[in-house]
């Protein structure tokens, strides 16, 4: 099975386009779960049960585990374990280096975390992707318009007429095919993104942006036109509640957005 | 003392502009080492102990633990444990995200791992960078013309005649001091290296490339003008022999980096 054909199992079994991002962090999960690395743990095994039948993926934000060194790659690992087979993993871990180091990258996601798919930064060319890619049945997600402020800095410069991430898409959609290779695009560039989608329409594309980061759902699933889509929620959901009954409340947050991506879908 | 001072602090006791490369692999490191995970780490500190007078800095390779996994990540946080004090220490892991992500990285490299600095992926723009540079005493190297082939996919895309990594320098040189950001620069671009040196003669450049790579010691030393340097060498030096006496050969190999970048400048 592809990574793509695990990607429209998941989200036709679970009606959903809705990924959750495990952004946890220890000072901002409830209160009741203390104050220890384990405690983001226990934690993130709350969030899945309570969204793993409204969810299709999980994200997960290496940078927040990395904070806590060896533990956090720990917890990190057991949380990879705990999520169900079918659901489809994304490790948001943003590498990419010189042929020999990204080989190692890709052991470590792919073989280590058995995460599904990595997203990959495009800037240092083919060579630091295509490690990643020859794995098989796995995804890579390149960055190519960010959903941050930063994203105006560089990636929009233009040659010709043609900003920046429109070179990194028209560079890369050759290096593999649709089923193992997608990209990243922000949510809080809906024109760009109704643009990029007449150019690869068959591409699935990761979509954060929505929700604390200010991207509009309408404008969002509308520019999408119906390709193939993840779409990222992460601090909205995952700290919807610190109260002792925060699962309902995540649950139901997790609900409105699945049901908002699928009603103007 | 600045990262900058710390680094000019060690260069002129050392005399010496080496940096060297802890890529460690177990496939690669001399048999006598075992084949388990701790055999990294006594590789390494042998490694430190023969060449610690010879180099300004070590930079390690994050990728080559992550494989590992936390078991990786605690070698990691050995090595860096193990390096002498005044020995400038680079976390080469080539992060970058959003704010809030960047800023847990930068918690992991600067605080967990008390790395002197850390290579950053420019593409994401300022607010991707920003909270690597809020950290005082520590140095950022950003990505510019990398010394892999891929780095002729998307730097060199020019722009009204300016290539892209250009942008990066111009761009990102106002923020912040150079005493706190500096760039990566590959030896495989000597003429774009000259270059560049006039336009950021203060900048420290972290130039990799020499050795496997390929890059001329001749060429890149008289392309930096004088400019603040740290030159890095990976393989040809941690893996200049397999033999029992491997140290004698490690540090032979370093003297002769070390000595022949002094003999051009």
């Amino acid at each position: 099975m592809t990574a793509l054909e695990k990607i429209k199992n998941i989200q036709q079994k679970n009606h959903s386009l809705l990924c959750v991002g495990l952004d946890s962090d220890l000072s901002k999960i409830p209160k009741h779960f203390g104050n220890n690395i384990k405690s983001l743990l226990d934690f993130n095994k709350e969030i899945i049960d309570c969204t793993k039948d409204i969810a299709c993926a999980y994200k997960i934000n290496f940078a927040f585990y990395e904070q806590y060194g060896a533990e956090g790659f720990q917890i990190l690992k057991e949380t990879f374990e705990y999520i169900p087979a079918d659901i489809f993993t994304i490790a948001d871990a943003k590498r990419g280096d010189i042929g020999n180091t990204s080989g190692a990258y890709a052991k470590s996601v792919f073989e280590y975390f058995n995460a599904d798919s990595i997203t990959v930064n495009p800037y240092m060319g083919e060579d630091s992707v295509a490690p990643f890619l020859e794995f098989e049945d796995k995804m890579v997600f390149l960055l190519t318009l960010t959903s941050n402020s930063g994203s105006t800095d560089l990636q929009r410069i233009a040659s010709n007429g043609k900003p920046f991430y429109r070179f990194v898409i028209d560079i890369s959609r050759i290096w593999s095919t649709h089923d193992k290779l997608g990209y990243v695009f922000g949510a809080t560039h809906p024109d760009e993104l109704k643009e990029i989608r007449e150019i690869i329409p068959k591409h699935c594309l990761l979509i954060p942006g929505i929700g604390s980061q200010g991207g509009s759902i309408v404008d969002t699933i509308s520019a999408n036109s119906g390709g193939p889509a993840i779409i990222n929620v992460s601090r909205d959901i995952i700290y919807a509640s610190t109260d002792k009954n925060f699962a309902e409340v995540v649950r139901k947050r997790a609900e409105f957005y699945r049901n908002s991506f699928n009603q103007v879908g």
